[in-house]
């Protein structure tokens, strides 16, 4: 390949400025090289791109937040209007199937997501005023005034991808400009998805350096960008090894750092719904469990299943569903990789395989694979029974009775979510409610009588959880306007005149915007006659 | 000194277990140490607190929130109550007036902390909750269930202090318990205060390590204790460089870190203002920088002033309002040490001392100083003129133009507050806006027309500020019920029934309370006929 792809720099397509380090993507089907070379980036691009966006931000958090909600929506009819090359580009990258997973699901919640956010601009909401007339104090959330830099997942290259997904629509609903550091399994995708954006960002009337993207860079230029003080919030999804060394990057620098790292996902079946329902829920996990090949961050990793007859059947059940399912295609070669060393980890520590354990023939291909450990044996370590399997793969744990249950979920780690399920006549709610208790600090989603797949965009989730599962337990990456707020400042008005407040703020209202006006919320105008 | 001061641990005052290394307060007026000996705490007293507040925490998280409330009510009645004895004890430790700073104004601000945390409590706004009742998901803000540690400050024995002060009340009233790390230089006030809220906490029904008290640790104990998962935050205010090694502890273990660490607080005299009220915009300035001899993290430590005559004038105004206090009283010899460095530091900077600049004879007095430089200066090396000055000090830049004093403003680190002074005709107002611009990403608060020194607990206040003057931009220390959302978990409930839901998410309203239900602020209950 004599062409290199050109990176995407305050407003302009333009080849990276240092040495000429390139990488391709890989089809997992058969792992093969296909698609340009793409550059990893150095020094002198993301110098560039700091420069670019920090000169961007002030112009960006001065904007007509109109403006701001025309280029989401704008950009999701671009992403609708594309869909075709979209989903063919991204199938070819990730091995997703290109329907129903990226066409009919993962590229309309992407659409969704942006206009949701735009919805949410529109609305004022994340804002959050406080109005004390009497002190002459007012205070609401605002755009940081710095950039957000943003690290995409594998698993999603529309919805979660650093220049399309949540974190790139909440961080510019907020107002911030974004450097998108795509993940380098699907560059292309990134690509033409970057292409979209600058497009309708430049339309717009947006600041050029609004959008930006970099393919890739060095681990240690990845830590050196992730501390730099002129950034105003990193986003992160992807592995806890690579989170946690740029949270302590972004952490030396005082910079906020939002990352989800790892999730288990435990869930529990509790013996009168196994005795009510079992054959059912071995068809709810297995689906769950194999869907997307498992990859996931709300995959189901651990399951407590009580001993006995009905357990025996559930597992039974299961291993039949596992062992019937031609290997699944993985994202890359780095999944496989990983997910063949989480296995022989859980071997190591006791598990025993019930099936699969094997990798494909052609491509990165895995058997579905289910592990099994007694109770005793994963409370003696519970530790190195937590190691997260990303794939299609799970652990069951056998629970002789509630107590070990309960046992179990007290030395869980910080999880995205935790799942009970609960006999239909009510026979279980007592044990469901201490161990929900136990459940409860150590999961951001307690989930009731149905899988942690799923994760619906809506004003209610929680898509964080305890650290590690997630970096700040009191914030979320899906569902808005709540994810706007990681990428916001709280910022007082104090004695300052009407004519020089932002318009959230002055006595008359915006429009509909529910303020917390001297303790009622209300959206009446200042001074209005009641 | 034979007898010891006890720690209160676990709900008992116990002796310290390691060791027996010890420490005096001291009196500021004489530099003569006062009261009994105070334990240094070891390994074993850090271990016995969290394994106790740790034990107490999902107790606590499931304590009846009215029993919380009447709590943080009753514990405002004790401290009323003696409010003779505190503010001797807290006089003779710190060397701040009995009256009126003490008696008449931090007692009755630290009891009405108390009681606006216990009516944010019976209020629940800040749990937030959110609901989606088609997607059958539901989400509020929850405690922790986890401690948090509290370090309180030297100059507020009360109103910020470990036991009684605002981070006390906002973990407590998020239902978590308090690790509070007093501040040495006043530990018998630290006791005292907590042996009121022990009795209380008793007498309402919370577990009994609800509440504990370490009154010191060595600092490798301190980054230990900081750095232990067990913890759900940290809260911590006070110097730059003991905050960031503990955030760095913190941050390690992945626990939210929450610390106000220094501020200059700059204070923008624009031309019109000056003109219009040079004199009193000097006696408000001297007023501000010499309350409680400088000691807030709020005092106005850098005032930019057009050059000119009536910046001369307002200088010299300033320059003998200055000279004409005698040296004033500072915490401890602490302050007293570091004032005198950053003076040197300053000075070497190439700041001309205009008065001061001279420590007391007797006790930790420091006499009134006013540094000077040129904007031009100023700008050739603006870090090293940005080294905080602990104490009553202010350094005064001399700008040339409007172009100066904005250069000056996009120099400036992270800050609790902001200040412009303009003139009341308006003619100020278009300098105004474009220094506001660049400020406003710079400071927590900004401020019109008067000096940042008095910070109100009011809902609309905010007490933090970008990174370092805090360390989270989109939280407050001060202002109830938003400093309370620092100490808590966003956690959301899907498709769990309505009798397994804690009571602000179920279908009935828990009374008069806002939720975001289906996108709309209402306080009716679900599935209420309209």
């Amino acid at each position: 390949m004599d062409t290199v792809a050109p990176l995407l720099i305050a407003g302009r397509w333009q080849a990276a400025q240092d040495g000429m380090e390139t990488f391709r993507a890989f089809d997992p089907a058969s792992g093969d090289a296909i698609g340009p070379a793409f550059p990893r980036s150095g020094a002198t691009d993301v110098e560039q791109a700091l420069a670019a966006a920090s000169a961007a931000a002030p112009r960006l958090a001065a904007t007509d937040p109109e403006r701001i909600a025309a280029f989401l929506d704008a950009y999701a009819d671009a992403l609708e209007a594309d869909a075709d090359a979209l989903v063919q580009l991204a199938h070819a990258e990730t091995g997703l199937p290109a329907a129903p997973r990226l066409r009919g699901n993962e590229l309309p919640r992407t659409c969704s997501q942006l206009r949701q956010a735009a919805a949410a601009v529109r609305g004022h909401r994340w804002t959050q005023p406080v109005i004390d007339t009497a002190a002459g104090l007012r205070s609401h959330h605002a755009p940081l005034g710095k950039p957000v830099l943003v690290f995409g997942p594998n698993n999603f290259p529309f919805a979660f991808n650093a220049v399309s997904g949540g974190d790139f629509a909440a961080a510019i609903a907020a107002r911030n400009p974004v450097i998108a550091k795509a993940h380098p399994a699907h560059p292309a995708t990134s690509q033409r998805l970057a292409g979209h954006a600058q497009r309708v960002a430049e339309a717009a009337g947006l600041p050029p350096a609004t959008v930006q993207l970099l393919y890739d860079v060095e681990p240690a230029l990845g830590l050196a960008l992730a501390g730099d003080a002129r950034l105003g919030a990193v986003a992160f999804t992807g592995s806890r090894s690579a989170g946690l060394a740029l949270k302590q990057a972004a952490d030396a620098a005082g910079t906020p750092f939002f990352g989800e790292l790892s999730s288990l996902n435990p869930v529990f079946l509790l013996p009168g719904a196994l005795a009510e329902r079992g054959p059912a829920l071995a068809g709810e996990f297995s689906g769950s469990c194999l869907l997307g090949s498992g990859q996931f961050c709300t995959n189901p990793g651990l399951v407590i299943v009580p001993e006995g007859a009905a357990g025996d059947a559930f597992v039974a059940d299961v291993q039949a569903r596992f062992a019937a399912t031609a290997p699944l295609p993985l994202l890359s070669r780095g999944v496989l990789v990983s997910l063949r060393h989480a296995i022989a980890a859980l071997r190591d520590a006791g598990a025993r395989l019930l099936c699969g354990g094997d990798a494909g023939t052609t491509g990165y291909r895995h058997a579905p694979t289910l592990l099994t450990v007694g109770a005793e044996d994963f409370l003696a370590d519970p530790r190195r029974f937590q190691a997260e399997a990303f794939g299609p793969c799970s652990l069951l744990v056998r629970a002789a009775d509630a107590a070990q249950m309960q046992a179990i979920a007290s030395t869980l780690e910080g999880q995205l979510t935790g799942t009970l399920y609960r006999a239909a006549d009510g026979s279980d709610d007592a044990a469901w409610r201490s161990l929900a208790a136990a459940l409860r600090p150590r999961v951001g989603r307690l989930i009731a009588d149905r899988m942690p797949t799923g994760v619906l965009v809506s004003p209610a989730q929680q898509h964080g959880g305890p650290f590690p599962a997630s970096t700040q337990p009191g914030f979320t990456a899906v569902g808005l306007p709540a994810a706007i707020l990681r990428f916001t400042a709280l910022q007082a008005y104090d004695n300052v005149p009407d004519a020089l407040l932002p318009p959230e703020l002055r006595d008359r209202n915006p429009g509909g915007l529910p303020r917390w006006t001297d303790q009622h919320c209300t959206t009446a105008d200042i001074g209005a006659t009641p």
